[in-house]
């Protein structure tokens, strides 16, 4: 079994109206040392192993994690033991 | 400047539909191999330095970025050069 842990970020240059509002938020709740805010999806995901398990992650994010247009995904496999 | 990358997930045992509806999507485009799917949030912040930034961002976490009652958080920080 593998743990997968996924990163989604939207990419450099897309607006981020959720970014910004957790940004006024902090300001309003006087931490005034925020510069920017940028909000994304994390995702853990508990799959079985297989020979071509990057290949699989690979398909999951470009098919349904992650929208290619707008958003960059990463992610990271690790063995459960 | 400093880049805190925050990652909030469910606590242990909430249940988690957003994983669900993952996990039965993937079912249904033939990822046979997903045994669980848990989604969570991932911000990243820049943020200007300060000496208990620690402690600052652990407020945030606290008073806005995860809901203390049904996620936890961790976070990383790195220096941005």
């Amino acid at each position: 079994m593998r743990k997968v842990k996924v990163y989604i970020t939207l990419k450099e240059g897309v607006l981020d109206p959720q970014g910004k509002a957790v940004q006024n938020s902090l300001e309003s709740l006087e931490f005034g040392g925020v510069k920017d805010v940028r909000v994304g999806k994390y995702m853990e995901l508990m799959i079985e192993d297989s020979k071509d398990i990057d290949k699989e992650v690979d398909q999951m994010c470009d098919k349904l994690l992650a929208n290619p247009v707008i958003e960059d995904y990463s992610y990271t496999i690790e063995e459960v033991v």
